[in-house]
C-alpha cells in the first residue's frame, strides 16, 4: 500500500542532555564522550550533547565544556548544546559549539516554575540569546515548551504559540522545536497544532519533542509524520522525565522510533542494534531500566 | 476539529485472563472475584473472566469455575471464557458461562507450539468448538492469533486470515479478534489488515487485541479507530505478555486505552481512577510494576 508519510526522517538524540541531566548519579566525563562517539558511530547525525547552565543547579550537566572538548571529528553530524540565557549562549560559543538550542514554556507557570521567569520576561529573553547566537554565527534551534498543554495550566494559549512560531519565522531560525513537556499531547491535538502552525513556519522545519509520560509517544509520531514533519527528539532508552510530572516517562525512545520508522519504510540511518547497546551500557551504568522497550528486545536482554 | 473517528467504543478487559494468567504467583480465588466486582462496578462491559485450560498446564486457571461461579449479578455485562478445545467448551458451559471465546493461530509454528497442533489440526478442532457452543446456545466470539505476524514465521499468509474470517463469518459469530500476540502490529499493517479484512465481516463486529511489546499498542489503537474499529481488548496496568517473546510487554492498559478514548472524546463508560485502583491492588497483592502508565499518574503514585 503506498502512503503519504515521509520517504526519510531525523532523529534527533537528546539523550546526553535532556536524559542525562534527569540522572542523580553523575556520569563521567569520559562516559558521556564514549556514548557521543558511538552514536556518530551508529547513525545518528544531530546529537544535543549538553545543557549550558548553572552547575550549582544542575551538577549533571557541569562539565558541558569537557563533553564539547572531547567530541568526535565527524563534519556530518551536527553538535547541539541547550542554553536558558545569555551567559549559556557564550558558554556554548566559547566551548566551539555551532548549534544552539533555545527554548522558551508557552505556560506563564511552567515558566516561572522551570526558569524562574514570568512569560514576558522569558520573551525578552529570548530575543536577545537569538540576537546573541546570531552575533556568534551560530546556528539556532528555537523551541516552544508545553506547546501541547501544561500540568499547571491545562490547555496553553494557542495564540501565544502563534506568536512565538511568527517571531521565530520572522528570525529565521534552523528549525522550530514543539515540545511535548509533560506528555500531554495526543494525536488529534498533534494534528490541530501542526495543521494551524506550520503554514506559519515559512518552510522552516518543525521538530516535536515528544515525552511517552501516557504511552502515546509514537502514537503522536505517526500523527506528526501524517502532517509531514521529518524530525523528532528522541532519546536512547527513552531516558528522560520531567521533575514536575511524577511517575513520569522520559523522551520518547531512539531505539522504538527507530523501529517504527523501519517498519514503515522510512529511513532514518540509524542502525537499531548499535543504539541499543548504547542504552544498555547506560543502564549498566547507572543500575536501573529506561521505559524504552526496543533495545532489550533487540538485545533479548531482561 | 470534527474527526471521523467512532463516538464510542467497548473496552473489553482481559486482565483476569490474558493478564492474570502470566503470573507465578497464585491469586486467590476471592481476590480475583474482588476485582471482577469492581471492574463492573466503574464501567466495564464485558470481561474475560478465566480460561478453562488444562489446570496442570496453568495452575493459576485451575479455579475457572469457582471464579465464574463468584461472579456478580449484572445483566448488562458480559461475562465470558476462554477455550482452547471442546472440554474447555463444556466446562465453560457447565460453569454457567453464556459467552466463549475460541482462538486459532495464523501461524503453524505458534500453533504447534502454543496448542501442540498443527493449524489444519486446529480448524478441526475450532469448527467443533463453534458447533458445541452453539449447541449449548453460547455465544462465540472468534479469534485469529499472530494475525500481524509471527515471531517463528515472520509475516503470515493473508490468505490464511481471510480464509478464518470467511469461516467465521460464515457461522456468524458474534465478533472476530484479530489478535497481535506478540506485537509485531504497526499503523500502517493494521490499516492495511482492516482494509482487507472488514468488507469480509458481513458486518461482524472486529475487535482488536493488541500487546504492547514494542511501544506501538496505542499507535495501533488510532490506526484501528481511523478504520472504524470499536471494540479493543486491553488489560489492567497493561498485565499480561508472551511466554515467546523475551522482555515483552502485556496487553496495551485499560487506564491508558480510556485516557486516549478521553482525549480523543471518544466514550468508554469506564471510570479510570476505578481501574486504576484495581491495577494498584494488583500491583501490592504480586509486588510488582506493571508496565502500564496511567495507573500510577491518576493515582499519583510511583
Amino acid at each position: 500500500m503506498k502512503h503519504d508519510l515521509p520517504d526519510k526522517v531525523t532523529l534527533i538524540e537528546v539523550g546526553p542532555r535532556d536524559g542525562f541531566q534527569f540522572e542523580k548519579k553523575i556520569i563521567p566525563t569520559e562516559l558521556k564522550a564514549e556514548i557521543i562517539s558511538r552514536l556518530v558511530d551508529v547513525g545518528l547525525k544531530h546529537i544535543q550533547v549538553a545543557s549550558f547552565v548553572n552547575p550549582a543547579r544542575l551538577p549533571q550537566m557541569a562539565d558541558a565544556e569537557d563533553v564539547v572538548g572531547r567530541l568526535p571529528v565527524s563534519p556530518g553530524t551536527i553538535f547541539s548544546g541547550l542554553a536558558l540565557n545569555t551567559k549559556g549562549v557564550l558558554r556554548a560559543h566559547r566551548a566551539g559549539l555551532k548549534h544552539l538550542e533555545i527554548s522558551i514554556s508557552a505556560s506563564d507557570t511552567h515558566s516561572r516554575k522551570n526558569a524562574g521567569l514570568s512569560f514576558d520576561q522569558a520573551v525578552i529573553q529570548m530575543k536577545e540569546m537569538i540576537r546573541l547566537a546570531r552575533e556568534k554565527s551560530m546556528g539556532v534551534r528555537a523551541g516552544i515548551q508545553c506547546a501541547f498543554g501544561c500540568v499547571y495550566e491545562g490547555a496553553v494559549s494557542r495564540e501565544r504559540i502563534l506568536q512565538l512560531v511568527r517571531y521565530y519565522s520572522s528570525k529565521g531560525v534552523d528549525a522550530i522545536a514543539l515540545s511535548d513537556t509533560t506528555g500531554m499531547a495526543n494525536p488529534l491535538s498533534v494534528k490541530q497544532m501542526l495543521q494551524t502552525l506550520i503554514p506559519e513556519c515559512r518552510g522552516i522545519p518543525v521538530v516535536l519533542h515528544l515525552h511517552d509520560t501516557r504511552g502515546l509517544g509514537l502514537a503522536n509520531v505517526m500523527a506528526a509524520l501524517e502532517c509531514g514533519v521529518t524530525q523528532f527528539d528522541t532519546a536512547m532508552a527513552g531516558m528522560g522525565g520531567c521533575p514536575f510530572v511524577r511517575g513520569a516517562a522520559g523522551n520518547i525512545a531512539t531505539e522504538d522510533t527507530v523501529n517504527l520508522m523501519n517498519l514503515l519504510g522510512i529511513i532514518t540511518g540509524i542502525d537499531i542494534v548499535g543504539v541499543s547497546k548504547c542504552s544498555e551500557r547506560l543502564e549498566k551504568f547507572l543500575a536501573k531500566k529506561f521505559p524504552g522497550k526496543m533495545h532489550r528486545l533487540v538485545l533479548q536482554t531482561g
